[in-house]
């Protein structure tokens, strides 16, 4: 399959032709059109390997695109079988690369508004291609996808609820670079990203951190909009809100100057007069103290998003640099990492000096000895929009598939030391009736949970024992006990919070407090027929009319006798306005998207 | 000394009384008017641990304060020696406590478009003091002045020169509440604040966190106004700027407008329609969404600035808690400290579910094991302010005394291993020059440094050997090898970078890279004579004219045959336009203020 990638912008055009062939990719051309609406376009060409640059007679993008078939034609590139196009900002529609039509051209119209600059180059882009190669199949990707499904923790600003329904929320960019950078450290780490606690640094002319759990975006620099964040070539990230009234009460300048300036006369250009790194780093070594304090600042705020997302990770396994300044700039990855010691990173300070990224290779740049690792990438957004455009268009449709569903209440599982402590030792649990998982009971006794904020008592006990006591809440009850619990494939305990469970004999306090996460239980024959696989992921539809909604990551657990259900907890059943029992639909899983080895 | 606080809002004051006896403090009356501009104001009195409450006719802030008076009167309390102000901006004119003239409240009228909601009650409170206890002392005692030596890599926004030549910059607030509970903790743990780094969150109706390191802030999360950082009771702490264009192009809302709904309409109260947690977390507990969200929100800002400051200082001794809803939710706390179990923090549930807080108790509520320490303390932002003007009242008006400014050049001190490693084994040193100090020298060798960035060749080598290698080098030194060195005493080597020392015969990477602190050698005489003692950090004034400025924290180091000389590097040398030989004035060292026991 041959697909042609576009990053149409507002000046210029970029372009890339790959030959997806299984799992191997291969860049044949690589276009760029830069200074678009000028005198004369310039083009500079990679074909193969081989570079060469000239000047063409462009006036803007709908030209240079008008000019990009016989550009194809003339190096045998023809016959293209899709098309991708960047797109900036896909708003709260676009949680994965969509197939273009009318109807998705103008939901990308109208999330205009929140990304005034970017949005309307790519729009010109997907026009002006559908015009020139009618019928081919046009895939939109879009750059906040990556990070759609970050917790509302991490997406909502605390403003008032009329302007948060009038489409204030953070969204995050970058997506595609920080998704493949994760990924292909991942696989040069000999990892499952799945494993592993990530933050991606892109730092470019535009720049945003990202942290990375079990394989999504959990949070990112850039909010709303592209402005928030980390320091930039031109554009300021993180300032106080408060700079606006003064600026206008002293200054006279309305919102959409200051808007403007810090778009354009911001970040390092504004601390420096220069937007380029290398500039700002040449200055600094002659003493320059306004380029001294810019690299000093951008770093600081760089290290202390690192610090933050560890936070909201519980710790770190992975840093990944990459973009311009993350690839090529020793000194700054080194000044990122100083002091991050207590979070067991280290550097090697004769690696990070000598990065080497030819072949596309995943220098690691940790110390001997440190527990996180530290890698640096080159990013490769149009390669990674080729591979969406590639897995959309081989994406099975699947017929609904349904399985049943049933809603677990809050319930407890103990191991024989637990059960010495609540109810006197050696005592034995009387079943009061059986589950329909075989061999499974609840237990007649009943214990209580306390936590800091309050109590819950008249808790349920499952049977059997087992090696190792799991409480099992929903997120209600977390805030009723004053408890904040992850939610956690049953039987993971380590590092679960503490509670505090009364029986009549006595309290303990034990750890494995836990909201369990969704799953399927399933046996060899119905999970052959559903088109499932131990350990697979899948999203199940729920709930009728206006409290559908569709439960992403849902783990498959196969085992010989196991009765076919989902199991969701009370705060799921009341999301979806279920009660009692209910039927869910397996939705077709996303296609896994690895990258290849050196492309 | 008997001492007077007010702390004047626009709708409120609060005032208290204090009786100071060397280091014991009474709080004699606490004192709170509210409701200020309705038909009945609100008086709220303890005097002695006695509480009463009763109306009364005040028609604003001047009535309030006309009325303080008779209310002393009532209780005995007329004789007052000196009166202290709270004052939100002190911008960048007040580092300390002000005694209050005609200058110093024409520089606080200056500074009121920098908190326009904020300090025009705190003027009122002043020109009303002044006019009815005239000839009595009064001390301005600013919010923001424990922050302003932050280093301009906190304090300075990524935006145009000229708005930061307009006053743009971060400066932080409840500077007098992080100082007393930072010092407070350090107390409690019986160790010296210097020692610790500590992160301090206030939680109350405001919010903010701050980092302190070496007894003194470093960062904090509100910036030119008290809008910026966390999520407040109606504030909205960080944003997208990004929004202000939005709201202006598709709203209609001018600046202000957004400005007046992120300080009055947003935070818990945007998210919930309450601004007070106690609301919010019983109707979290009862399944309300929008407010169990508000409380993942609040809690995950909290935690993500914890992370954020410990990589900003490269670890975290001590976490404090304090502010209304710091002392009172153990949920809260719970739910901040959930999984910083990677920083060497672990909660004891137990204690944290039963603090305490009578009798002004610092409780550590850190689990068995945690490397970092957590303590509750009320804050006590009157009593702070009561100490801040006993010790400005109370600090010696010191003559000018001088010390010689010697310039110390980039140079290193080598191990033996290094010099056999550099210049073969068994090679000696040879001395072409003695030093000031005695027994000290410079070699005739010379080496070379290098780092990711770049190299400096023909670094000077000083005698004798020592038992640890050390480089020495100025920030911009830094710039040009690519590393950034910590400022540390000499000798203070540990966790400080790696460099390669490049010598005839061979190289090595060494850690002991640091930019020396500033520092006077001395002897037991002349220490004598200048006032000072071993250990001793003193300001000290350099340079003329336009070029001028004052070197805090120069640490003092006696030894018997020492010249006596103050150490400063090039770059210092360079900002205060020094070349060659040149005086230092020794400045009165600002009073140590220590909080007592149990207040």
């Amino acid at each position: 399959m041959r697909i042609l990638v576009f990053n149409a912008g507002s000046s210029s055009l970029k372009f890339g032709v790959f030959d997806m062939d299984g799992a191997t990719i291969r860049h044949r051309l690589k276009a760029t059109v830069d200074r678009l609406g000028r005198s004369t376009a310039e083009l500079k060409l990679v074909v193969d390997g081989r570079e060469s640059r000239e000047d063409v007679a462009a006036t803007g993008v709908e030209a240079a695109i008008a000019a990009v078939p016989v550009i194809l034609q003339r190096f045998d590139f023809g016959a293209i079988d899709a098309i991708g196009h960047r797109i900036a900002h896909g708003g709260e529609r676009f949680a994965a690369p969509a197939i273009i039509d009318e109807p998705v051209i103008a939901a990308i119209e109208a999330l205009t508004p929140l990304a005034p600059l970017h949005n309307p180059g790519g729009l010109a882009g997907i026009r002006h291609a559908r015009a020139t190669w009618p019928g081919k199949p046009q895939i939109a990707v879009f750059d906040t996808s990556f990070h759609l499904k970050n917790p509302p923790r991490a997406t909502t600003y605390a403003v008032p609820a009329a302007w948060r329904e009038a489409g204030l929320r953070r969204f995050g960019f970058h997506g595609t670079s920080h998704k493949y950078v994760a990924l292909r450290a991942a696989e040069a780490l000999g990892e499952n990203l799945r494993d592993l606690r990530v933050i991606s640094l892109h730092l470019g002319n535009g720049a945003s951190a990202c942290a990375i759990q079990l394989g999504e975006s959990i949070d990112s620099s850039m909010g709303m909009t592209p402005l928030e964040g980390l320091v930039m070539g031109t554009r300021s990230g993180d300032v106080d809100p408060g700079i606006f009234g003064y600026l206008q009460r002293n200054l006279g300048f309305d919102a959409e100057a200051v808007e403007k300036a810090l778009y354009e006369e911001s970040g390092l250009k504004g601390l420096t007069g220069t937007a380029d790194m290398r500039d700002v780093e040449d200055m600094a070594a002659t003493g320059d103290a306004a380029a001294q304090l810019a690299i000093e600042i951008y770093a600081y705020r760089a290290r202390k998003y690192v610090g933050a997302y560890a936070a909201a990770m519980g710790g770190l396994d992975a840093l990944v640099f990459t973009g311009g300044i993350g690839e090529n700039s020793a000194a700054m990855r080194r000044r990122i990492c100083e002091g991050l010691g207590f979070l067991g990173l280290m550097l090697d300070t004769e690696r990070n000096g000598h990065v080497d990224l030819t072949d596309h290779a995943v220098p690691q740049i940790q110390a001997y000895g440190s527990r996180v690792r530290v890698v640096v990438t080159e990013t490769a957004e149009q390669l990674m929009i080729a591979r969406e455009v590639s897995a959309l268009l081989k994406a099975p449709a699947n017929g609904a598939l349904t399985v049943p569903v049933a809603i677990s209440a809050r319930h407890v599982h103990l191991d024989q030391d637990a059960v010495d402590a609540l109810f006197g030792t050696g005592y034995s649990l009387s079943p009061a009736g059986q589950l329909r998982q075989q061999g499974h009971w609840v237990a007649r006794e009943r214990l209580a949970l306390e936590g800091p904020r309050g109590r819950l008592d008249n808790v349920a006990i499952l049977g059997p024992l087992r090696a190792r006591t799991q409480i099992e809440i929903s997120r209600t009850d977390g805030f009723a006990l004053g408890i904040a619990p992850p939610v956690r494939d049953s039987g993971r305990l380590d590092g679960t919070p503490v509670v505090r469970l009364i029986g009549p004999a006595g309290a303990i306090d034990s750890d494995g407090l836990i909201i369990a996460a969704r799953h399927i239980h399933t046996n060899p024959q119905d999970a052959a027929r559903l088109g499932l696989k131990d350990g697979d992921e899948v999203d199940v539809r729920v709930g009728q009319g206006d409290r559908a909604l569709t439960l992403s990551g849902t783990l498959v657990r196969v085992s010989p006798n196991a009765f076919t259900e989902m199991h969701i907890d009370t705060d799921e059943a009341n999301a979806a306005g279920i009660e009692g029992r209910a039927d869910g639909e397996l939705l077709a899983a996303e296609a896994t998207i690895k990258p290849s080895a050196p492309v």
